[in-house]
């Protein structure tokens, strides 16, 4: 087995200092815990279900200070975009370009991406079916780079929720493909808030542990300092106790099942 | 009751003679049954399940041919849009913007095709309650516009399937919506070709026949003269006399239900 | 195209006076638009949510008060049977035994009612495909039963709620069965109340009237005089006057599509 | 925490000897991994896709068969019931009745069942939500009797699918009930096969440990020495060399999680 890489960052970018700050603390916790990890951080929530909902700080804004984090923390950094337009200034600073699961058949989105040479994380469709996402890989791939990683964050489960299938992350990994685990937004109840999306931080925990026992390369996960402030997803945020208990149970069950070296 | 509204064409520009011909020929069907008409064609297929398969004119040229038609024929326009620098150029053609199911929630979309103070028709996304889509729709009429078609094309069932849940119409129309349904993409059997959606015509006349019962402002269909040689959704489009005996079914559902003046 | 077969009736018996009075009036209603028809009542409640909740008068006192509705009003009586024991008794009385949802697979419960030589509805499991019901109408064929309704009353999906699927309508019919649609049971909410399933009698009509339109040979509806003091399935349950609305809607759908004679 | 308990055995008694020698063969590999164990195995397979696939010796002589097991293998039995008058002859031979999925709503079948005293594996039926089966399980504690197991074996999703919701396990420990993992049925394919119920034996490891992360109190599993020659389910079944690393696998995981003691 080789090593769990581990994403985490909070939602999104409510302030330039409170984002230094989480990249500091997250890397002192991954640090601690011997895992390779990178910061992750959207600069804008492009798809929230209110259009008066919390944005962040916009493209230019948003890269900056990723740029600063990249520079005076230490640590790769991931980001999200929304259109080819931010392809471009976005591969300039993060290291790994996450393609929205809502955008994950945009081939031109997913092509753009592949071409600049960054790592590729790219979220499976809540629509799309775990075997079926190799179609989307594979439009990465064939515009020349293998470094994709596909990340489950549970399928459309009747209204207003999500399931997360594990037999996905075995019919992924037989296709090829390096797979991660957003527990974050898998335990997502979409729109089911009063014109919010809401969620279940409970079971973060425990689909962590399923998804490890399931097989995985990666864990994904967002972090916030106090989750219940959280502009955006705080309801699915784990506060950082609570990452640390979760990235050392996904470690222990991986090593028990000799999926992790050491 | 108000007419029905009637939105078809093939479902991407194949030339531009195709196009023409298949715009006079759908006018002169929804000219003899009295119905009013939009000509829908789509100048890119941005989110085919392979990064292989056709796409059509692209932008610009697809944007020509759509203007020529609709100066010579005589016919409102729509085509969907895929990205928020495609929203001028299509408003300067068009007269009505389509916003695809997957990008249903990006509010920059939404709001960039409803200042253009255009006819907006926000497809549900396959992942979103009859209920929620309201959200969405919010976005374009708190940006001024109040022209929002929403437009079922069915909900994730399992994998590989959609379902339709009639109950929607009534929950949208409850809502403050105008509702179309889109009887073509609702047939469709998501990636579950050898690498393509596939897609089951036979379903689209008895979903129409359903829809109608249930109360819809406006029925969307693709339409195509050999619909088995379609070089895009096929295997959900109709041919034109399949497209005209699904019109006169569904006026006279409506009719008999008091739906449809006259 | 066949006339359209009507079973109605409460969802249980609550009294003796109280399904009597409920079968005269629905033979009244029935008989004004001419529609051939069957009462249906429940003797028991077998599978409540609770299991403190009402159940009705049991088998030998309510197989006497079918018997007297069946003698003194002169309709046909249609029953639902929980047990291989239940099904002899039955069959002396009703001429219509039907096979609940959950037990469609059972079975030597199916081959029993098919060897009575009465009309047999099976209603297909809320967890069975359209195409898939043709296994269990099998087994009452290869018993020696032709006279074999299959009723569809909604599919699971998701926790709590229940879709109905219009295609399966063609999809059973293609299998060359008779299709009835349960419209009162479509529209529950399992155990979505509290402790108890509950159910959105506004979505009746509109599901009467697409599944007429995607084509069936009978109509279900449980109908009861004050549906809000109903001691079971009220929330579903019809009044009167919404029963004859659906019923009139429904005819005139099947009118216009030719599938009603006359 | 609590031992896991392990309930193991082939889908259905093929042979008197077949049976024994299972029971023997599972006694002593659970006896070697030092788990608790009760053997399992249907007289009866009542619900086949097909009336005529295969179904077991029946009641008398398959009771005779588990008896005989009990008293000369000296291991706990469990059988299903499907009907109440099966329910006191099992009595007097099994330790754990079990409650078939399909059934789980069945007030009288619960109470019987419960009133007998024996231990009582209460299957979640396939439409039924977590966080609903207690009231089912509540039915068999009003009836006294509090040696209840709640059995999760995945929910409908789509057509001829199930998905496992691990979230479940925590809303049903949540709710007070003890709980199993029936990993045989959770991989079915419901009817997906010609007429017959297919399965995924590749995914029953997958979801044990995936299972035994999320946290339960005992695991189910069906084992045949020759899956691909069982008569039942035996696309779903493990072969006992399988079946030994599912339960070591699944014991590794309790452990490093402090769920299992020792």
């Amino acid at each position: 087995g080789q090593k769990l890489f581990v994403i985490a960052g909070p939602d999104s970018i409510e302030s330039e200092d409170m984002a230094l700050r989480h990249a500091w603390m997250l890397k002192e916790i991954t640090g601690r815990l011997g895992v390779p990890y990178a910061f992750k951080c959207s600069y804008d929530k492009a798809n929230r279900t209110s259009g008066k909902s919390f944005r962040g700080p916009g493209l230019k804004e948003g890269l900056r200070i990723l740029k600063r984090i990249r520079d005076e923390v230490g640590v790769p950094v991931l980001t999200d975009v929304h259109e080819t337009s931010h392809v471009g200034p976005a591969s300039e600073v993060v290291d790994i370009i996450q393609i929205p699961a809502f955008l994950c058949r945009q081939t031109d989105l997913v092509e753009a991406v592949a071409r600049t040479g960054k790592g590729v994380n790219l979220k499976k469709g809540q629509f799309v079916a775990p075997k079926d996402i190799v179609h989307s890989a594979r439009k990465a791939f064939e515009a020349g780079n293998p470094n994709v990683l596909v990340t489950e964050r549970g399928s459309t489960f009747g209204y207003n929720n999500l399931v997360v299938d594990m037999r996905g992350f075995a019919q992924m990994r037989d296709a090829g493909l390096a797979v991660c685990f957003d527990a974050t937004h898998s335990v997502q109840l979409p729109s089911a808030g009063n014109g919010e999306t809401a969620g279940e931080r409970r079971f973060v925990s425990l689909l962590a542990r399923s998804a490890a026992a399931a097989g995985i390369d990666a864990l994904f996960t967002e972090v916030h300092e106090d989750p219940d402030r959280a502009l955006c997803d705080g309801p699915c945020s784990l506060n950082p106790q609570m990452f640390e208990d979760v990235v050392r149970n996904v470690l222990s069950i991986r090593r028990v099942l000799g999926h992790e070296p050491g």
